[in-house]
Formats: structure tokens, C-alpha cells, sequence
């Protein structure tokens, strides 16, 4: 009950320290270490045993927040060994899969572990996403990104060539594809996904999203649905409103298909 | 165990009846309903007991394909008494906050309930909505919503003018505004919020943002950013890859900020 | 002189009748017709001489306004056998190639003769379109709508199959391509643009896209782009402003390229 | 007739010296001057008298085309004194007014020269620009950036702070404004504008819209739109084909509307 209230920082909890909008970090508070701006350093000591919510200043007088990361911080600063899927794709892909607490989810491939986390964190407590990814040192990245974010139990590793070897579960309830070859995975996922369940995969290229569609419509999937998410920023300042004058204008094409059964 | 793989469709299971991207409907699978559309009828009786991805008969030899619905159906199926969230928002905003099984959120207003059953959904098994609404029909609307999709234990309606009277509780994980005047709720959210948390707020007017803004930054929050999430669908058909060439051009703009704290 | 300054709406004028968003209409000043709307009827009679700008009313007192048609108007309001291009696609495309008053451009097909306006406009007075189109009844309705307009000087309609047998003329300033399999056309083109100047082409669909640009680049077209023009209204009113909730997501994709010479 | 048809470079003339999408430059073909790139220089005396179209060497041997310039890239390469408004904008704009060869046009402010020197060539041979600007240095500018390309009898620039004197014209068939306060022109405008013709203006704030839109109801203006123009660039290469990754996402609100008169 305490416990449910208790809004303090802890010894090595993920904070988001943030200055301003060009020096915002993502800190693990452990005491003894320090961390340097330009515009001052902190001492993270100062931090433990503070409330999130906290106002500290630098040694130069520059006043520091200390913040509690979102979900979408924790994959924009996970450590990083390949391209990430963006939240603004991710929230919308999760939603049209019918995942949840308790859900057995399959991800391939892991990549810097980003999707795995969030994956990991929405089917906690009890539920586990099976990561499917081919380099062993991939895995080892993602593996410290997702301990350092604290789902270790919610994720099984698998390092494998799935377009070889397949998956070792079945009854899956959701696959998130995010490889350059998803044609090849999607007779494979047709074997470990539910029947009417959900298989989503993204891929920056017309091409890409073609192939793997038809290997979707070979496959017996059906309801499939292609997508953008476009994020557009809108700065609210004192001289006026306006959108953002330069930004991301791609990221990747969204799929969504559910899986049809044969009965007899 | 035999349970977690179960994959059969249960009397009173919602399931998605798709004919086709005209006529595909969220159906609870009730022994003795009949469904009628255009192709066909379908008896719901003959569901009962099938595996999700079944396909069936219409009457008249159609088919129709026994579906999971996903978090984004249940979302736009519900029976609606205001406008709604849409997914591609919600799913940004969701990841914009830090919330997950077990958190304790603040949604004001009620509305459908579209939001209500997608937090309830990710905070469960042992999280909590406290929904917020000033119409008791309202709430009465969302509450049948709510239990059609199995979530009624994770969520408490209040009715209430929270612009006049505030919140119940405090030390709240992430607060969701979705009324006309977000301004008039900002102060009542500082209070009920964690330090270092999260509020987020949505309106369709550039001037409801800026108003909201100004009452983010007379209570202190920080880290303000507004967003747009555009969704963009593309045909993939053999006849050529294109943009859908009408649809959807705005909902609404999307606020996020966080709660900072005085301290001594 | 004093004609140039003359602003009345003489017999036969186009004029943009207008009485509100949804009551707007491109008619000839013709004495003795009348125009009726749910709002009330008007002789046009009683705006000949008037000039433009001028306010009356209708016989049920509805004020409507004497407008002179934009450029886009004239296009937008064409009697039309085709679908057409956008001023916003147009608009972009004529700056992209170094067409003005005096230029020989050709254009291929005809459809409607929306573009074909726009083009006899801008290189009038001297300049000239050639138009080409394989049906008869496509140009003799265009034909109608260029004279409504007043360009018929300006252009010089061909039927023709341009695939098969090319074009009559040589050394021309910019090639505008309108037609379902635009590759068919650039090895005639080639022959028929000077060296150095610009091809335009749009399409639906990615597919036509790539294989227009194979046919490009194998014709030795140099600095080739492909652009997407998104036009997107904002609603300015009281209650707030906000960009309008539906509309057009896609029109076409647009190509422009340079033509290259071997020289000796 | 065959000057007509002449595509020879001559002494002076502008010419887009393009080796790829990094290294494209506007130079004028100056017998004596050379150019000089990180793949090589270039003699212009080498490509006077050469046909538009032509492909040189570098003296690395790096291929480069004598390509015609477009109207876009005498805007983009112009000297810039002032953020000019772009092409996508300018061609949108330009279709939503009336004008044409022999039209007569009011600027304001001229800025840099870029959207004079393209009304000027749209108006020519017999109409004339009429450009405002407070600033003798811009227009030092902007005088030397239409000379360049050829229009400078087609203008007629005045030093002088509209907002205050207001226009040496009236009976004038279309006002483009560019400012950061339109709403101090638009009364002025009012006068100058023939009746029911148009004038455009454009903003990067939506402050500046609204307060704009204010001053043109208060001026009886009619028809007003407001229009954003999101230019979307597609990559079409051997790895596939998508949307370019980051770019340009905000340039300016466009506001165009129409002047109503008041009749006895």
C-alpha cells in the first residue's frame, strides 16, 4: 500500500534528467557517479531518496529536472546497434494486435531490444515475448537494454535463423515482425500464431511491404491492412504557433494481417 | 495450462465477422442470435465452440471469417455517445506516458468509454482507472462498453464536475484529459499527479492547445510537447501501390507534459 | 488604357458566382438566363455590366457575390470527361519546368482540357499547346471548355495514338505527360524536347511511377524527381482553428525530368 | 523561326550546371570564368555556344549537364536576403488568382526577388509587378536577381512602408503579401485590389492567419481559404522504393480571398 505511493527515486531506478530540450538523459541513479552538461555537471547521489518530480541544479546553477522516462524514452534512449521502430509506430501497431497482460508474444528480429521492452513491460506480469534474432550480438545488447529496464522475466532469447529453422512455440498470440525479409518469416509465423490472431511487420520500402504481402495472401491471411503514421510536431511559443519546419518524414510502412485456419 | 493455449471461441466472446473491409462487424457469439447482412445470414450459434479463424457460411455461401478483434477494434466498435479517441493517437500517447500492468490512472472524461477499456486493459491484472465524467448517461453507456469487453473490475466511475470539486486520489501514475476545457482541469491534475509523472491532453482546436499550455506552465509542468499523428493508409492492390485518395485528415493535437515539484 | 482598368462583367464573361462553401458556381454571363439554387434564383441578366466584385441578391434576398474565377477555378469547374490534375500538382509542376509567355509546350493526353487551359495561359500570347489525345470525344469536349475560356488560340489539338506514331513537332520547351502508361510515351518525347529541358509526369501509383523512370533513364533523362503535393486546409473560425477533419489524401505522384544530348 | 527554335547557350545566359543531387549550380555561361566542384572545374567558355542539354567533363573527368533552368531553380538559386516562399507554395498561390500574361500585380515585401521574378515572367510581355518593400537594400537585391534572369521591365520596385502610405495604384488584378503583418496591409490592399479579384497572403504562424482573416472580414472580403501545402519527396532507387526520410515539414499558412464591393 506504501509502496504502491512511494514516488521516490531509488538506487539505480532509469531517470530522465532534463535541462532543457537539447540536454534530456536517460540516467541510471547510482550513487557516486556524476554526469556532465554544458551547462553544469550533477552528482547523481544528490538524486537517490529524492522524489521524481525533483528540481536540483547544476554546479554552474542550471536548474535540472528529474523526471520519470516514459515508455517512448526508454525505447528512443535504449542503447542502439540498429534502426529502432519509432514509438508513434509502435503504439499504433500494439493496438491493432489484441495483446495484453498475460499475452505469449513472438518478436523477430530483436535489434537493439526497443520493441522487446515495450513488448515485455504491456504482457507483464505473467505473460513473455519469445525474441527471435539471428546475431548473438544483438542479442547481448538488447539483453543489458532490457535488464537495465528492469522485464528480464517477461523475455526469452532465441538466437536463430527463423526462415531456416522456424519457431519453437505455437499458440502465439501476436507476431511483431521487424526484419529486412518478413516474406520469408510469414510462413513460419502461420505455424505459431493463433488462428484469427494477429501478425504485424514494418518495412521502410513499397517493395518490402508488396512481397510480404503476398507472401500473407499465400499463407491464408486475411483483413490485411497497410498504414503510415506521420507525427508532425506543433511549437506553442510566445511569437506564434506553428508545425515543426523540418523533421522525420519516414520511418516505415505498417502491416496488419490475422490468420485464417482450415477446418474440416 | 491447456487454458493458456485454449483458442476457442466461448458463448458471449466478442469476435470480429468479416466478410470484407465493407462489412465486418464486432459480434458477442451468443447461441440462438442470428446476424443478417447483405451476403447472407449467419446463425452465432455456429461459432460458439470453433477456433478464432474459423471460416464460415453465409446463407447464401458467402464467406465469413471468425476473427480475434484487436485493441483498435474494440476501441471503434463501441457503442459511442461522443467522439473518440482514435488508436493512432492513443497508441502514441500511451507510450508517451510510463504507465503499464499495475498503474493507477486518472482518465477525465469518460466519454464512450473507448479510453477507459484500453487503460483498463494495460493496467490490468491489479491496475486501476479512476474514470471521470459529469453525465451519468455517459458513464451508464461506458460502463455496458466496459463490461462487454471484460475489464469492469479495473475500473471506478466517478460523476462529478472535477473542474469544481477535483479528484479522490492522489499519487496517480498518468492522468488522460479528454474534455473541451483541459485548462480548467490542469490545477486539479497537479495535485492528483506523481511528482516527475505524466499528463496528457488532446483537443482538435489550436486554441484549446495554447490554453491548455498556458495552465501546464502557470502549475509548473515541464517537458511540454504537442504533436499531430497523421494515419495514412496505402492500397496494395494488383492494379498498382497508392495512398487511399480520401480519408481522415485531423483528430486532434496531442499534449504531453510532466509534473515538477517544489521542494525544501 | 481605360480598358485595361475596366473591371465590368461583360456579355459572355466567366464569373464565380458565389453565395457560400457549398454554393458556388462558374457561369456565363449570358442576358436572359437565369441560374436557381435552394437559396433562391438570379437573372444573369442583372449582373452584365455590373462589375466584378458586385453583390446582389437572389429572389429570396440571399446575398451572392460576382467573383472573378481564379486559375484554378477554371480548372476545378471544367465540364469533365477525366479525371484531372490538381492546381496544387499543376501549380508545383509548371514551376518545375521554365515554361512562360512564348513557350511551345506539348501535352499528352487531353482528358478534360483542365490542364490544357492552364498551359495555353501561360504561354500566351504567343506561345502555343499541342495537344494530343487518342480520343476524338475527349478533345471535342475539351475544345468547348478552352473556348468557354478564351484560349483557343493557343492551342492545336491532334488525335492521335502518340505511342505508336510520335509527334509533328520538334524542339520543344516542356513535355507534360497525363496518361495511364506515361513509359510508352518518353522515347517521343525525347525526340520532340530540346536538349537540356524538362518532361513532367504524373500517376497514381507507385508501379507507374518506377517504370516511367526505367523508360527515363534508358531515354538518358538526367536529375529526375519524384515529389508528393499534400494539400491540407485549415478551418479559421470563431470556436477555433484546426485543419479540416476530411478530405483528399492522394492525387498523384509527380515526376520531373531533364533531357540529356549525345554530342560529337 | 529559327530563333525560335535555337537551343544554343549563349554568352550570359543562366544555366543549371548539374553533376548530381549535391552538386547542382545556377551559373551564368561567362566566357573566361570557371566553376569549381570537388570532382573538378570547368572552363565556361567551353559551354557558350554549346545546345542546352549538354554533357561536359570535369578537368577530373567527372561527367556534368548543361541543363535549362526551371522557374523553380531561378527561385531557389537566387540571393537570398530574406526565407523566400517556396516553389510548392508559389505555384499553389499563383492558380488561385487570376493573372496572366498582360496582368497587373502588386508584391509586397519584395524580399529577396523570388516571387517577383516569377510574377514578372507570368505576366510578361505587357503586364507588370509593382513590388513594395521598405527595405533599399532588399531591393538593391532583388533588382540584381531579376536582372539576372531577364524580367527587370517587367517590374517596378518602390521603397516605401505600405502599411502607412499605402499604393501608388489601384485597379490592380492581384496582391500577394508577404509580410510578417499582413492584417496592416490588407486595408490598403482593399483599395488597390480590383473588385472581386483576389489577394494572397501567406504566414508561418497561425497567430498571423487569424489575425489576418480578421482584417480581410473587416474589410469585406469574401471566399476566404486557408491552405497548407506539404511537399512529399519519393526516393525511387534499386533498393526500393519510399518517402524520403527527413525533410521540410512547415513552411507557411496561405490565405487567399476575394474583394467584394459595395454598389448604389
Amino acid at each position: 500500500m506504501t509502496k504502491e505511493f512511494d514516488n521516490l527515486i531509488k538506487e539505480k531506478d532509469l531517470v530522465l534528467i532534463y535541462l532543457d530540450e537539447k540536454r534530456q538523459f536517460l540516467a541510471q541513479a547510482v550513487s557516486g557517479l556524476r554526469m556532465s552538461s554544458d551547462l553544469g555537471d550533477l552528482d547523481l547521489s544528490d538524486i537517490v531518496k529524492k522524489p521524481y518530480g525533483f528540481v536540483g541544479k547544476t554546479h554552474l546553477g542550471k536548474d535540472f529536472y528529474c523526471l520519470k522516462p516514459s515508455t517512448a524514452d526508454l525505447m528512443m534512449k535504449a542503447r542502439r546497434t540498429t534502426t529502432i521502430v519509432y514509438p508513434k509506430d509502435l503504439g499504433y501497431l500494439m493496438l491493432e494486435t489484441a495483446i495484453g497482460p498475460g499475452s505469449r508474444v513472438i518478436e523477430i528480429g530483436t535489434g537493439s531490444g526497443a520493441l522487446t521492452m515495450v513488448l515485455a513491460k504491456f504482457v507483464a506480469p505473467d505473460g513473455i515475448v519469445y525474441s527471435y534474432e539471428r546475431r548473438e550480438d544483438f542479442i547481448e545488447n538488447a539483453r543489458k537494454n532490457i535488464e537495465r529496464v528492469g522485464y528480464a522475466q517477461n523475455v526469452e532469447f532465441t538466437c536463430v535463423d527463423v526462415a531456416l529453422k522456424g519457431f519453437n512455440q505455437t499458440d502465439i498470440d501476436a507476431i511483431f515482425i521487424d526484419v529486412p525479409e518478413p516474406w520469408a518469416i510469414v510462413p513460419k509465423a502461420a505455424v505459431a500464431l493463433k488462428g484469427g490472431h494477429h501478425l504485424v511487420s514494418w518495412s521502410p520500402n513499397v517493395e518490402q511491404v508488396k512481397r510480404t504481402i503476398e507472401a500473407l495472401e499465400a499463407c491464408s491471411f486475411k483483413r490485411t491492412k497497410v498504414k503510415e503514421i506521420i507525427e508532425r510536431e506543433m511549437l506553442v511559443r510566445l511569437q506564434g504557433v506553428r508545425p515543426r519546419e523540418r523533421g522525420i518524414t519516414h520511418t516505415a510502412y505498417l502491416i496488419r494481417a490475422q490468420k485464417i485456419i482450415a477446418t474440416t
